[in-house]
């Protein structure tokens, strides 16, 4: 991964965590010793990515229950792991499927295997999650280097790259291997505030592998699109629902917009795990509120008067309407969307 | 004003301009003295604001010709001042009509007044174009109140208030009047990267009316319109073409797409003079582009990679059928504008 992979587990067990809030002024690796290492993680963003989200959570789980000593305990820890991941951020649907496979594995096998050799499945388990992450990527990014060809200007939102899955990325990995055919000639990347994952991240991962880029803020993708500057749109999903309805980073519903008046494809990237196949449509995903300070802040600097307030949503929801197509390692959906 | 005019002229002729750059931190007034502090003044945005700019390049017009010996003199300045704050911001069509009414004065004056009584007459003519704009400010609030009658919840982009016109504002007046008028519960402000006008600028003067406001993201407005939490939209204008396209700050024509998917009224409000009667539609109007540097960074925070690019566009363009309706002074215009 270059030298930035988003989680290193070493032969020791230690499980590092490279911290995304510092990026890309500082490159520092925290050390999870607990579950609560991992909620904190989570919670406060030192790690972001629906996918990575839910690997993260999966190691978290493993970590909670590692040094159990009874198979009583084991349960306990599993449980209360569980819950407390559950709780660490709302909206995408990975970290519950992560968690959901964990207690799963451990459900079937605590009768069977002794102690040691469940928490040795359980690793496997969380591994493994990330290695489907892995294969699934690069699934992904064929099928997105299929639709979208000889495309020379791709914009993307926020970050979906190695940084958010442990892969290639979802849809930043189309944009990579679209430029490895040779196509690719200049990526414009929404800023994306409030957290700048796409000035500080996909910035990062864009220089690094030496794909031409530049930053624009999130207010200047319609007059970039609407000039005839980008070729297509794409950019992951938090949560997908039944009928193509996709919950992402803020903002992307007005990118989505733009894109559509102005006939330019917009696409959407991700896992099949991101379809949550239980929600009808996309009024019934929760969208996560999160403090103002970050807000009110850009990086340490206060930009707001004193006495000010924000309101601060992560996600916003893009209706299936307005997204040309929906690209997994499985297939190019079109509409009308059915999973 | 309130304490927080955006330029005093004292008695002494000293003309001192608040510096916008640092709002709301620091209240510092900078005390401009020739041509080349006005140029410096629009060009670096210490002032800001269509209006605005235009009532200053006049009180710099008028500044370059203070001290000139002769009439010849006064000539020779008043050509290289013309010149110089024509140069200075390319989009808001304000600043050439200021400038404009300026030479048209001197030309007609110059052979008739003596000197001094000259320089008077053009001191006088800034003074009208200030004086003119607090009026025709006022004049637009009242049009705007009785398009808005009695919403609740308005949201608004950049910062079109006292600190872009010197009198109350434009789409910030008619914000300020529907509050005093007491229908108004709350304002959302964009905080409008990269400058960050909204949530500095607008947001210091929502504080010192004390009118409940919440800054969001600029790609937050909308969520905010899809959740039927915006009874209307309004913004300002740099210019406005013959068939009603408008050219305002980057992101507005973000906002007015999503405003017309919600049905969701998108009002643009302006002085008559920023109307460009001479301009067919927006795509004749020159998007000033600025530098990098303030995309890269945020306030004083590096945000970007150090090798990192960017594309920095001031200014896009709304078109007409997307705004419901143009309120200036003298009337509200509604679809097709024929002005």
């Amino acid at each position: 991964m270059d030298g930035y992979s988003p989680i290193i587990v070493k032969d020791s067990d230690d499980i590092l965590l490279l911290d995304q809030r510092i990026l890309p002024q500082k490159k520092e690796y925290l050390k999870a010793v607990d579950l609560d290492d991992f909620v904190y993680a989570i919670r406060e963003m030192v790690v972001r990515g629906a996918p990575l989200i839910g690997i993260v959570a999966a190691f978290g789980y493993y970590v909670a229950i590692r040094d159990a000593g009874s198979k009583k305990e084991i349960k306990i820890r599993a449980r209360k792991a569980k819950e407390k991941l559950s709780r660490s951020r709302p909206t995408a649907v990975n970290l519950f499927y992560a968690l959901d496979i964990m207690e799963k594995t451990l459900n079937e096998k605590i009768d069977i295997l002794p102690s040691e050799k469940l928490k040795k499945k359980l690793r496997a388990v969380a591994f493994g999650l990330w290695e489907s992450q892995k294969e699934e990527d690069l699934a992904i990014a064929s099928n997105g280097v299929e639709f979208f060809k000889d495309k020379e200007t791709i914009l993307t939102h926020c970050n979906t790259g190695s940084l958010a899955t442990g892969g290639i990325g979802t849809a930043l990995g189309i944009i990579k291997m679209l430029f490895k055919k040779g196509s690719l000639k200049m990526v414009y990347v929404d800023e994306t505030r409030p957290y700048l994952q796409g000035a500080r991240l996909t910035a990062f991962e864009l220089s690094n592998e030496g794909i031409p880029y530049k930053i624009i803020t999130d207010n200047t993708a319609g007059l970039l699109i609407a000039k005839g500057m980008v070729d297509g749109v794409v950019v992951g999903a938090d949560r997908i629902a039944a009928n193509g309805d996709v919950a992402n980073k803020i903002g992307t519903y007005m990118v989505a917009l733009a894109a559509k008046q102005n006939n330019v494809d917009f696409v959407v990237a991700a896992p099949e795990s991101t379809i949550d196949r239980d929600i009808k449509d996309g009024s019934e995903i929760v969208i996560e509120q999160r403090s103002e300070d970050e807000v009110l802040n850009c990086g340490k600097c206060r930009i707001a008067p004193g006495d000010a307030h924000a309101l601060h949503y992560g996600f916003d929801i893009t209706p299936s309407y307005l997204i040309s197509a929906i690209i997994t390692q499985k297939k190019i959906y079109r509409q009308p969307y059915e999973f």
